[in-house]
């Protein structure tokens, strides 16, 4: 089996410190999160930003100094900045940050719910368009799955020429697509042949679905954006602590975790 | 095994008279194409009504006519209205046919891409107003999949008390999810025990769907608003050859036909 | 896809004329069916062969007449000897028909219950036997299936060289393992790429399989073997009627047949 | 989610001390081991005897001695004697130990290769045979399943009243069916429902599977029997060894650990 690569997910857009008062906002703090993650094992930063106060931003300059706060804390670490953007946000906005020419970014691969009345919208043209625009970039994207058919939209997308192969999923479960086993199973036996892929499950499924991942040879995404709880009614105190929880039950199932560097060649990343 | 259901999606809005000049638009369009589906073999009228110039509508006034005429060519025909609607429209714009108390109606259970810079918006809020309106009115949902976290969202919502169980599921596959075998059998193994279910594949899928629908012992959906062809570069001539020849598939495997009547009993209906 | 190919297992070894009195025993009977599949549309004719009164023999010089009746009749359909023989006989007995050199044979990759206290016995040192011999002899073997296991194993022999790539599998469902859409499509899912595979389903579920193959673009195998019923309650009356009802089916989804030549091609068989 | 129950499988009967020097043979060192297995937190020992030179034996004074040696060092933990025996051996050879009554047993539901040139037999005559003889006892079948049809087997004893439900099954995954999350995940879904399940993953798989089996809520096998590496080249020590890395994983998974009365209970077993 490949090393283990684990993406920290530090911040996101709609947690908040009222849901955990160690959730980073400011750049000091995203930077403290950063390595945190980072020292305990964390090869990817899964990178969201926000204005001091907490609001979310895709701004491109907020992103240049949150990513030159990371990269100076942990130089070699892999910045994936989202370009999840908020609603109303047009695609150009939402695509600041690859301008910066990280070595990947997310690329949502279809449209679902959010809850309540939001929804949070790709459309068929907006992934074309991110995907082309990546193409051109040079950056991998992280193509991020909520539901099985977003798999299927991939690989078409992938065949008309919007994306490149070998593709890298972020299977995403527990918000539209339950986070079971058996959906996990039968998301890894639909992509094609030659991807790789890791597994965020969300809130209390981020650590079942992460020992899913280190079993079966993918790997895991864990962090504040999908779960703020170390463990049951206990707050983790850092994304470090969550990180540490992955390294512990891989080191119990003999999986080595993979450097930054060891994360580049397994996802085909050429460092920059 | 259980008699099969055939539903007849006749119309739909999205295909047109260009696309074959068999689609109806008119009320005696929409007559002719009812009847030839049922006179077929199908139980069940899935309908989106047009004005004679093709424009789609959730119109009340059209869909009591267009009912209307059904019923005299077909007086024990399930009629399923559509409460799709069309981008930009309000709930209760969507929600008119339901005020004439028909037997079904659809309850899509979840948001989607439809192709360039479509969506078909179902939040979870306007779910929740559909299913409780429903309930309500006594009538029975088809709850309408097109990925697997939709019968996810589904089951939630029966928890939760806007949709009652037992739930009858159509599987609309070629849109997001992929038609397959393997999509097919998951997604029914991912129904609670007690539901019911239909096939409806789009495009060149629609018969190895209902193929399988009909020796996996599940209902299936054809009709224009899925597909117009017979066969590979034969327009149908009429719904009604689409609904004939899945009778032919039905009988080669010794799988009966079930009236309108035996529908309701299987799907749990009262007669109206 | 493919054209799709028809297999007959015109006879077997535990099936009689007292279940059937088509059931050929005699050469000339087995000729008459085996005719009888093919002018219907089968492209391999699966063989088991007896003495005039029935008793099931592996014997090469029966094989050889009976062969040479079949090309007699059908000169360039594949011949597909069965190697599973009867409790108690040698490997070398059962193999006694591929020192004829038939383009294909069988290769059962697994030990299971026959019911009460019948074994159907093929340890892993017969299977890798079995499977040099057809190596060394040219001869494509067709891997019976009746458990998801006996996939594992196949795919393990033919890394360790038993076993030439690419692999055709017959998954014989309805005998151990079951005989339904999900249970197909896992195992579809679990052979490698490049595999080409057929369904064999026993009984009453020989059609609905059958239908599940042509939509799935796999291939099919039916005959008395496998089920003596044209539908419930009627008797077949020859080979040639269920494989008429297979043709029916695949016209119906738009499956061309192959033809023994066609077979070949997609198989990867040189023409003895 | 339930307790997790852990099963020690602490001996065997193929393993050797050459295997690893601490697999118990003498009443005495089965002894040591189940008490080591249940302060680490297994709740029920499965159990084969031996006689102090290694022999495997299903004698009943054997058992006897044994699970008297077992009761006094870990009096409430639930005893499994296999009915597995040994090739060559009757059917009421391989029954002696529920004549002690034992609160659960083996039920091996199907016959398979265990590589070269033998074979695990258990004929559908055996299976009833054994499921009657613990109905008539009491006892509760663990119905160990290698291959997928094994359940299906199951299945249709438990409906001609050969198996009481609700069934308790033990996945062996890696002999013939392999062991990986896709086919654990089919397995779990075609379980009726009401079941419980364990999964005992062979050799170097059995950790991986442990953790699937804790994240998917079902419950463990490790022990002696099935691998006799703590990791990967370090021998374990003993069967605690085993267990204890089991019941780390449980608790970062947030899995509390049955007692063997909370076993009882979600098994649905009367204690003695
Ligand atoms: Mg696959
Ligand atoms: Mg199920
Ligand atoms: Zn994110
Ligand atoms: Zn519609
Ligand atoms: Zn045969
Ligand atoms: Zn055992």
């Amino acid at each position: 089996m490949e090393k283990l690569i684990i993406t920290a997910a530090i911040c996101g857009a709609e947690v908040t410190k009222k849901h955990n008062p160690n959730v980073p906002y400011t750049v000091e703090e995203i930077g403290r999160e950063a390595e945190a993650a980072y020292n305990a094992g964390a090869s990817i930063i899964h990178l969201h930003v926000r204005y001091d106060d907490g609001t979310p931003t895709q701004d491109k300059e907020r992103f240049r100094v949150c990513i030159e706060e990371i990269k100076r804390r942990c130089p070699d670490v892999i910045i994936q900045p989202s370009t999840g953007g908020a609603v109303g946000m047009s695609n150009d906005e939402r695509l600041q940050p690859i301008e910066l020419l990280p070595e990947m970014a997310t690329l949502d691969c279809g449209t679902l719910n959010f809850g309540g009345d939001e929804i949070f919208v790709n459309t068929e043209n907006t992934i074309k368009y991110f995907g082309e625009k990546m193409i051109e970039k040079g950056i991998k994207p992280e193509i991020e799955v909520f539901d099985k058919g977003m798999v299927d939209y991939a690989i078409r997308f992938a065949r008309e020429g919007y994306i490149l192969e070998p593709m890298h999923f972020d299977f995403v479960l527990g918000v539209q697509m339950a986070a079971t086993a058996r959906d996990l199973a039968f998301l890894v036996d639909s992509i094609p042949p030659g991807s790789t892929w890791t597994v965020a499950g969300i809130g209390r499924y981020e650590m079942p679905m992460a020992a899913m991942g280190i079993a079966m040879g993918g790997h895991v995404r864990v962090g504040f954006e999908d779960n703020v709880y170390l463990e049951k009614g206990v707050l983790a105190k850092s994304n470090g602590e969550l990180v540490e929880k992955v390294v512990r039950i891989a080191r119990e199932l003999g999986r080595e975790i993979a450097t930054p560097d060891e994360a580049r060649r397994i996802l085909g990343i050429k460092k920059r």
